[in-house]
């Protein structure tokens, strides 16, 4: 390069570093901004997130963005990846109590991650938290005396022996699960308690950092009134809830849940017994492939007895696994055969059954990929 | 809520409504200086993605967002986020052209998408760029005549007839293509030409954008020297380059490509047939099953013809087509039998070959999964 162009180079550089000077501290002004925002909202007992409120913001940032020339879509990126951090920080300043009269909750499972988790917001929103963990038991009468909410948080695969095996509970008591299956753990605990019950089931992993726009899913059990109060203060932390009966709620999960866990759990096997090369794969993957590769990789950096309950928990989603693999064979039968054109004839029937989704899928991806591209390293 | 809140509220929005005209101002003027630096690197003909100065600005930045107490993580999503964005307006200044005394360049397939692409990169770039079409073949001879360099970017299941139909080209034209199997179009073109011949890959769809960071294989053909230009060219667009003998990338591709959107639309066909309510489905969706089920409904917004293409095209991969249903049956059978021991080992030793990999996908992943939680709408 000519020393002009590098001379040049070097004074726009040093203009950009003092432009992101400024970009930084307005980045901490407005976050000092939101925080202030955080605790007028945590006085007054409204949930972080406002949805309306988001849009109609977003709305107006990404006109004013347009009015001075640069894209929307960057101005609304940026904004959103800001109120993530807000969110996040939220933390820090605690939730609004809705209950305050509550005699202690107790977590069965408490030291797990998800009831680590729970233990945290609830302690984060005034509530007296004590544990019931699995070498507790003798404890466990001591530990649940005078609870007024009793969770249960501990793998599926015991979840109705150990809700079986609960101390006799004050009857106004609510008794609650996570579990990530509904009917059996909600049948179970209407058995062992005669007062108020809800299955939950939060639709994250632990590892979220903040319950922001995280969905929790509801099952009523029995005298809703009496965890109305529950429901509200899991929306101050702000999720957002979705009631379902736990039959429908099941059922869904066998396509959400056991069928995706054990593809990507077959897909990871796959490449075990093929013995792919990590390296050479992931250096001729384009954005989409290394995405999907890191979606089959993350599983296998987790708890194997946790996946394993889920994929094994419902006798139904076998029937779903099982199809699921009549339908590769048909395909696969397809592709032998070399018959192009009945390949994609299913091709387009599938497209059209997708209909609208397909291009709403498409977009949303797209932008994903780009994001995922940006933190792309050489 | 109460007036002093409301007003508390009225007052902080106020304030940070004023603080986000700031930050769109400042992101104007940085994106008009970064503008600069691309006219300066254009007319020095300097590639516009320089991963060493990018990733010691960020680092930079790190430090500074560290000591005004902000999270690192979120000053660099911005700025890759803003990076992304001049990449895109790259295009509004155009490109050094690497070599000035060329003839004139043929793409066979022009209209395409991924002929588009390159014809609009090549264009502005200051290369003059002809269309050899589908309907043109009459005139292929008049329209090649005298040409540089013939690139082939037509449908797989086509390219090596093409390249066997063409006219007598130049002894010093390139012949080049930009099919994503490799061995069979590099032998076709090697056959029908006795001068320069190239294969290339680009790793991404048409719909990128910007070639910024994206990757383009190179198969190297016969006299490399005469299209070292063409590859410098690439790389000034920003796309970075990676050498491969055709044997290995396409071994690479049975994974990476056919492999997986084989098993994308078997999905897709999945739930097709089992009629999946696809509302429900989003609603019970966890962002890493929405993601998923974003990548798989993307495909059916897409070209069959292409896809299928990509499937059908090598017959080894139909091999690990086949191979990858034999471990979906054997993993089957452990689940029918309600083996959870044997699948716990199973998926233990799946992640112990995974090893590092495993971790490293998980913190990739994680951010990509909030990131995708950021844009979601009630």
């Amino acid at each position: 390069m000519q020393e002009k162009s590098t001379q040049d180079l070097e004074r726009l550089r040093d203009q950009i570093d003092d432009v992101d000077q400024s970009l930084i501290s307005l980045l901490r002004r407005r976050m000092d901004l939101v925080a202030q925002v955080g605790a007028v909202k945590h006085k007054a007992g409204v949930p972080i997130y406002a949805p309306q409120r988001e849009a109609s913001m977003l709305a107006k940032r990404r006109n004013e963005a347009q009015e001075v020339g640069i894209s929307p879509q960057l101005v609304e990126d940026i904004l959103r990846r800001l109120m993530r951090e807000s969110y996040l920080n939220e933390k820090d300043v605690g939730f609004k109590q809705i209950k305050t009269d509550l005699r202690p909750i107790v977590i069965v499972g408490g030291h797990g991650q998800l009831g680590g988790l729970f233990h945290q917001m609830l302690t984060l929103s005034g509530y007296e938290v004590r544990i019931l963990d699995k070498h507790d038991w003798d404890q466990a009468e001591a530990i649940c005396d005078n609870a007024s909410m009793v969770i249960v948080s501990v793998p599926i695969s015991v979840t109705e022996s150990v809700i079986s095996r609960l101390p006799t509970l004050a009857d106004d008591c609510i008794l609650a699960d996570l579990t990530s299956v509904k009917s059996k753990p909600v049948a179970a605990m209407l058995a062992a308690h005669k007062g108020p019950v809800v299955g939950l089931h939060p639709m994250f992993g632990p590892d979220v950092g903040s319950l922001a726009k995280q969905l929790v899913v509801v099952c009523h059990g029995r005298d809703s009134d009496a965890y109305q109060w529950l429901l509200e203060q899991i929306k101050i932390w702000g999720a957002r809830l979705a009631e379902a009966d736990a039959h429908q709620h099941d059922e869904a999960m066998q396509l959400v849940q056991a069928m995706r866990h054990f593809s990507s759990f077959v897909y990871g096997y796959n490449l075990y017994k093929e013995n792919a090369d990590l390296d050479v794969l992931l250096q001729f993957s384009s954005p989409i492939y290394r995405l999907e590769l890191a979606m089959v990789g993350r599983l296998f950096a987790q708890d194997a007895e946790l996946y394993t309950d889920i994929i094994f928990a419902q006798e139904h989603s076998h029937d779903a696994i099982a199809d699921y693999l009549k339908r590769y064979q048909e395909a696969l039968k397809i592709l032998q055969a070399g018959d192009r054109d009945q390949f994609i004839a299913t091709f387009n029937e599938v497209g059209k059954w997708f209909g609208d989704f397909a291009g709403q899928f498409q977009r949303e991806s797209r932008n994903m990929l780009k994001s995922a591209n940006d933190s792309r390293q050489i």
